[in-house]
């Protein structure tokens, strides 16, 4: 068996999420699909990232098994053309035996888009979120710096019971570039709907809503109540999955 | 009667063009029965680009007069809340008496953007081409300079009968970045198809098709049939109309 590893890109808006769900349409079940078309036998795959409806992602790592070669230059485009526009292969790539797009990950990094400007832009709703009011970046960016490190995150997730929601974020960081806030959150791992709670508190601390100087204290109160908005997904893409290098490399 | 300036976006995809056509779903007739509608008097716009089937608008300019006073701070909200989420009035205010949208416009600037990389992009799909080929942006630089002065652009127009196409361009630029190669425009006004004419031979000498140093003899030709491409709306987007401004300025 070897073990392979797609990068691929997808539009979040018509799916039920990543995940395969039975009678939904979702970006796992198509994209399985497809390979399973192509490669005639059936493909189960690992992924880096369980993204939720709605959510996009850019740089999304999937892993799968199979027996015999595959030519890697020609599957991107036989794939893409099985799949419709709204999924791409970016890259497909044969990788150490071993190798998981979900355990092997150290890292993943999202990308948030806030449109503070007060009307909404038709070329990128799909993609960013229009809150369409100002908002106090300074305060947000403050209130940001609590996050990093080692805590439990139960206040930030939508709890799956008895899983730990200890991780390790990296970085909490917000750019404003002509009306638009990116805010981006990397973590070894995230819990269920963690960025989109992240960005949520975060936007509550932008508009006035929560007081920012008690980010340390909404975290260490590690319960879901603490938390009142949770970002819409669409403003959400999954941007980068960071792998040990000699593990993850094309071999 | 007062003049009134509306600053609009739109995503084209889902329009037979700007222009109101019987029959056909376009941006005029949403807008214009929008403003009708809010108004409650049939109001006629006059337009500064007439933007075609499936191409975008950022920065457009619209025109009306108006008789008795109307509410600039809520009318944006109120039209946007009518059109749905493709249209999007920007801004709003009164002008000068005499300002028109189409025939007080000095210039008009483009952008294009091309994505050479070989796997499409689902999050761009609807506003950059993917031709997923390299070009050479150098070769295509130096043809672009041919553009700039005042020619007849017979070459790169659509013709309608008669009407003279002579044209001031002021600039064709060109940006490379992460694979996707932006090109400007500007122009004191454009021929019909004139931007996506010149983007399209300015991709034919990018992929060695056309030789860019005859770009000039290309021009003088003044003949449809010496323009092979013409490149596809959803790559192009309407991005700034420039006026006199004490004209243009809010009242």
């Amino acid at each position: 068996m070897a073990v392979y590893r797609l990068d691929i890109a997808y539009d979040g808006s018509g799916f039920k999420g990543y995940a395969r769900q039975q009678g939904m349409r979702t970006v796992q079940g198509e994209l399985e699909s497809a390979l399973t078309t192509y490669l005639k036998t059936p493909i189960a795959t690992s992924v880096a990232g369980r993204t939720d409806a709605g959510v996009h992602a850019r740089g999304q790592v999937v892993s799968f098994e199979h027996e015999g070669e595959i030519d890697l230059v020609r599957l991107p485009r036989a794939i893409n053309g099985i799949i419709g526009p709204e999924v791409s292969v970016l890259d497909a790539m044969r990788v150490k035996d071993g190798f998981s797009a979900r355990f092997s990950a150290m890292w993943r990094r999202y990308r948030y888009r806030i449109d503070t400007r007060p009307s909404p832009d038709p070329l990128t709703r799909q993609t960013v979120w229009h809150a369409g009011r100002d908002l106090d970046v300074e305060a947000m960016r403050a209130a940001a710096a609590a996050f990093v490190g080692e805590h439990d995150f139960s206040s930030f997730c939508r709890s799956i019971d008895g899983k730990s929601n200890v991780r390790v974020v990296t970085e909490v960081s917000l750019v404003e570039t002509d009306g638009i806030v990116d805010i981006w959150v990397q973590a070894n791992a995230f819990c269920h709907q963690m960025v989109r709670s992240i960005v949520g508190y975060l936007y509550d601390v932008g508009r006035g809503f929560s007081d920012g100087s008690l980010a340390h204290e909404v975290i260490a109160a590690r319960d879901r109540a603490a938390v009142a908005t949770v970002a819409p997904p669409h403003g959400l893409i999954l941007w980068e999955v960071g792998y040990p290098l000699p593990q993850a490399e094309r071999q």
